[in-house]
């Protein structure tokens, strides 16, 4: 009893995991099995009809927002997309504070014409003017490294050291980092990044790498389908302090097949018998 | 004519790239393209009938061999495994030998059951295992970090920086690092870690990072058809005083349907476009 109480207190699934719903019935069904978080995504919440409503569709289920996803994509060819990505940020930033969670991701964007090195002064400079508004409105920016092989188009911030790098040059109460099995795994620097990010950790996401990778962008598999050690990589995150919600953001094409119901169920199964290494602390 | 000069002077075309001509019949369409060097792979030589009948084959067109591919896969299940994996790579030292080249390049292996830091462990171990015997045959070792997205199946050794860690573990003469722009390009340590490996870097191989990817495997791509920024890696590795070949490693399936010779002279033509950055010293 006691591992399921802890599994019930931190498990968040990321609304792309269950695509296949829209929010209404993903909340809904997130109550009926006792999830208590949900990451959600803009268009999504758009789709629901803005952040207000999604907000309450959310509480109204008793469930509690982990993370927006997301912002980000700063690199840009010219002023006007300059501008244009600050503005998106900007209301990426007011749509997590209506929606009452304290944590934006950033994804933040590949590489430009400028080239690899002046794309990362770019997202640099992108946080830094978004860092006194999301103060202003109690939002995180939590950015997340992506896996490597997304370095061209997705996210020129490839591993935590980076992102850390990134972070430190802001408050710790405004910018900090967030950790997702699938993008970091393989690094051999992952512990020692770990450590040294500490509290900066705003979030932990899981999902596991498939032998062989069957799609780089839709491929990710269920935790135990793959080859990432969750409970080492778990107890890394825990004893840093973190006590935050674990979410689960697998995209995946068989996932998302199911019907909704079966793909939670699968979900929480493998987060159950998957990531927690040793129980955690209650929040 | 100054940098055609250098040019023919560095170019080593590696088999693969151009895997639709049998041994024989590359080497005589690299000797007609003034190609000085080859990089070869011990199942083609195998075909030709062998180190020393491939050398012959090799040293009569004028030309000589960059590096010979591969060595490597040392993380094992069991001892049988163990024992295989290190008798298959003393072979491959031998045939590197025979054929004259000093570099054998390794692709260390990818997660075995015991772990991503176990299997880490197994490559260490087997390289120190190798270097006496490469020692003894005048071959040198060289760790080619692969890209992260092959750490689960063929090297879990992804970043310079690992690579030289391990390499530092042996003596200069006998083990050094392999630096490959597609697996390595995306490291925001890249320009720190080819100074800090100085002259333990034993070859530099180029090819083009595609957007979108084709494919994991086979979907490099030429120089110029990607955003990997050559100019300026080619700056980092010329400025550690590196002179040795430089080896166009393509493995893309549309080079592949192009009848050899034009695949030989397209190589050409985009090694020279793309490639040095200034002109490059002589050897």
């Amino acid at each position: 009893m006691r591992r399921a109480v802890n599994f019930a207190n931190r498990l968040s699934i990321n609304q792309y995991s269950v695509r296949q719903l829209s929010l209404a019935d993903f909340v809904a069904e997130c109550q009926k099995q006792e999830v208590p978080y949900v990451g959600l995504w803009r268009d999504k919440v758009s789709e629901a009809g803005g952040a207000f409503r999604a907000r309450s569709l959310v509480e109204d289920c008793g469930l509690k927002v982990s993370s927006l996803c997301r912002g980000g994509f700063f690199p840009y060819e010219n002023e006007t997309q300059r501008q244009k990505s600050i503005d998106e940020n900007r209301r990426a930033i007011d749509e997590a504070a209506e929606l009452g969670t304290q944590l934006l991701v950033l994804v933040c964007g590949g590489v430009t014409s400028a080239g690899l090195s002046a794309s990362r002064v770019m997202v640099a400079a992108g946080i830094a003017t978004l860092v006194p508004y999301a103060m202003e409105r109690g939002v995180k920016l939590g950015i997340e490294p992506l896996h490597p092989m997304f370095a061209a188009d997705r996210s020129v911030v490839t591993t935590l050291a980076e992102a850390q790098d990134l972070a430190a040059q802001f408050p710790a109460s405004v910018v900090g980092v967030v950790v997702d099995t699938y993008h970091v795994w393989w690094d051999a620097a992952l512990e020692r990044e770990v450590v040294r990010a500490g509290d900066r950790i705003l979030g932990y996401h899981v999902s596991d790498w498939i032998v062989p990778l069957p799609d780089v962008l839709n491929g990710r598999g269920l935790m135990g389908d793959g080859c990432i050690d969750f409970p080492t990589i778990s107890r890394w995150i825990a004893q840093i302090g973190y006590t935050g919600p674990i979410e689960v953001e697998i995209f995946n094409q068989e996932l998302w097949r199911l019907p909704g119901r079966a793909a939670v169920e699968r979900i929480k199964e493998r987060f159950f018998n998957c990531v927690p290494a040793q129980p955690l602390s209650d929040r």
